[in-house]
């Protein structure tokens, strides 16, 4: 992509409005744009991190054999009304009327629709386990929404839920739904951790919370340092004991009644990025979601629930993985892995050079973002930190005429003057 | 994917509701479900069409230097209101308020939203020429939805909005954009016409049809026979001719005032698909959307905006696809290229045999759904040519035995007894 063609506009000035740095990035470096209170327009660069995270997160629930469906962002009110969510649900559940007169809510949440489609479709034990997921745009009415899409108010959330024929059963999926929860944070490259949580109003005796650690957070974890020597690789025994060891978000925990001494506490901020939960036959008992099981009998099926705040992700991940200068973005997410600085696109050689690496690079499939717009050197040094590719290929003069280029590693700050041919050695196949 | 883990569930019964041939095609191959009036969930084979279609059209899009941006589902009504069509658009529009008595619209278009970026950040002829898409569920209050995904409420479409300095530049791109849309109906495999169209409340002097033509289509498309020699292959040529021959709507054509004699007039039923407009400075002018132009004079810029419809899409191909038997999917958009029907599971070497098939197509990332499911041969026969996958291979155990399968073309119905060699050297590289 030509920059000069590609909408990706950035800020100089810190937005007077945004407190969190990463609210303060996605709007300089032009991923965001605020719409009006708590919702916000995609604008180039931002989707395309938004989309590399839901690819990630299809990727390994498919890999796992979960199936992909799609809820309408409406829902009618009636299937809340009988799983008695309507009137507890509270404010934060916009509620619509249409032309008919007819109430509908833009969804929250989704377990009474995909209880409707599994007890429709679903007669028999026999085609449990199940776990129905989707990835869609949700609306909670936040009452103070803020840090931008942090705690929006349309948010682009992956909800799944599951279906088993007995308690057993439905705690190996959720086991399951773990792995495939650590797999996805791991291929992101960031630190998550899974903590004991509090079920809160969707019920269950079962719940965790996986948080992003990051200084910026505004919760906090509480654990037994026996945590930290954890390799969290998704295997059977790394999860029996992630499950035996003390862990509890702040709502849960209560230094009083803590289970270990306070000397293997240890405590880390973090922000919330998924949340699970086991709720048994709580809304498969009042929808009527009942499968034949192996005797012959109608039984209700045992479900959890299970989400991850996609959009909410692009936010905790820069607050995770930024500097003074801007985003640094992670390879798994990067909206493009490089970013091509032509210094003087007046120099012919400069830019000579510059066409034949983005050509290259492009013919390979390598994203690549050629700033090849008439802006001084300055600009561009501090448009490629701000927007956080993670490899630069800076091309000045000097080097263009010993056919060299610059290249910078975003992360680590490393710089090396190599070759060409160096360049295309380590980053092509060809 | 193995049908007996997928959630691919399949109904005899034509439903009772549902009118045409598509919409009880959808509900019977388990692509939608009703959710209430007008809005169906997607189940996950439904879910598959649908991305094929998106990706088709991002592609094309992207190709063109259109640059993908998101718009959240809901709007500040505010826009609307400078556009002067907040009391003009009516009951379609989806009118809500927020906890704090704010009003709220669910988007049935976005001219305003995407000017109102544009607005914020292009302030120069150099940024021009600019076209903004995205692909978003919109919502539409029809007074009664109908035929399935065809005439929903809630649907998805690809909307694009262009940015020109002047007249002249903003019908070279209109001319643009008609020819990703020739591209992307050549694509997916179907007949599509541009046809003449009303500019409608949107306004402005020029618009295009583009219809899939289906003998059940709901609208009639007016034309010059001249038209069926023209081969639409995007290319400049063909596109003058194409703007220079009668065609028209229903509500465009007059058969009184029509430019042609009878003799060469045609007709032909169709369904709208996608349709363009190109209407100035209509919006840009209420919206204070200007630029400065090459003199340094602020300049009020001239737009187009141009729609595709994503879900109904999958309608309207399977209206212009389908037999008696089911779905016949164009390769294009087929949830899985192949269908792998194993007719005898207790049978040890057709179900060895199918195992191995399977494995190979997967290994090479072809798609493949592997009917391994505990029923009977007449019922998974009906159930693939239900669902329309364009090639079937289908094991028995007599050819199993002399490892041989049955290859059948849905489209065509041919079928031919092959050696398993046979087959992979027809659809594999390995």
């Amino acid at each position: 992509m030509k920059w000069s063609k590609y909408f990706s506009p950035t800020i100089k000035e810190i937005p007077a409005d945004a407190q969190v740095a990463s609210h303060q990035l996605m709007l300089r470096a032009g991923l965001i744009a605020q719409e009006c209170a708590g919702i916000y327009y995609w604008l180039p660069q931002g989707l395309k991190v938004l989309r590399n995270i839901m690819r990630i997160v299809q990727e390994e629930q498919d890999k796992a054999g979960f199936n992909e469906i799609l809820i309408p962002t409406l829902q009618p009110t009636d299937l809340w009304q009988e799983s008695n969510r309507y009137d507890g649900y509270g404010k934060e559940m916009l509620r619509i009327k249409d032309r008919h007169d007819r109430e509908l809510i833009y969804g929250p949440t989704a377990e009474e629709a995909v209880t409707d489609i599994f007890r429709r479709y679903v007669k028999s034990y026999k085609d449990l386990p199940m776990v129905l997921y989707q990835i869609q745009w949700k609306f909670r009415d936040e009452i103070r929404p803020r840090f931008g899409v942090m705690r929006g108010r349309e948010f682009l959330m992956k909800d799944g839920y599951s279906f088993d024929i007995s308690e057993e059963a439905a705690r190996e999926t959720y086991r399951k739904v773990m792995k495939t929860y650590i797999a996805i944070f791991q291929r992101i490259g960031l630190q998550a951790m899974p903590v004991r949580a509090d079920t809160g109003p969707i019920g269950g005796d079962l719940s965790h919370e996986f948080l992003i650690v990051a200084e910026t957070g505004e919760s906090t974890i509480y654990y037994d340092k026996a945590f930290d020597d954890l390799k969290l690789d998704g295997s059977d025994d790394d999860l029996d004991k992630l499950m035996a060891i003390y862990s509890a978000t702040d709502e849960l925990h209560d230094a009083e009644s803590c289970s270990i001494p306070i000397e293997q506490l240890r405590y880390k901020k973090g922000i919330e990025i998924g949340h699970i939960f086991y709720f048994g036959d709580k809304y498969s008992k009042t929808m009527n979601a009942k499968v034949m099981d192996e005797s012959g009998k109608l039984s209700a099926v045992y479900s959890g629930s299970y989400g991850i705040g996609v959009s909410r992700m692009v936010a905790a991940i820069i607050e995770a993985s930024h500097d003074e200068h801007g985003i640094v973005w992670p390879e798994s997410v990067a909206p493009f892995q490089f970013g091509l600085l032509n210094l003087k696109i007046a120099h012919e050689q400069t830019t000579k050079l510059c066409e034949d690496i983005y050509a290259c690079f492009q013919k390979e499939n390598k994203t690549i973002l050629y700033d090849d717009r008439k802006e001084g050197a300055g600009a561009k040094f501090s448009d490629m930190d701000l927007i956080g590719l993670p490899w630069q290929i800076i091309v000045g003069p000097k080097n263009a005429e010993e056919n060299k280029v610059e290249l910078k590693n975003r992360k680590t700050g490393e710089r090396a003057v190599i070759s060409v041919e160096g360049l295309y050695e380590r980053f092509l196949q060809g």
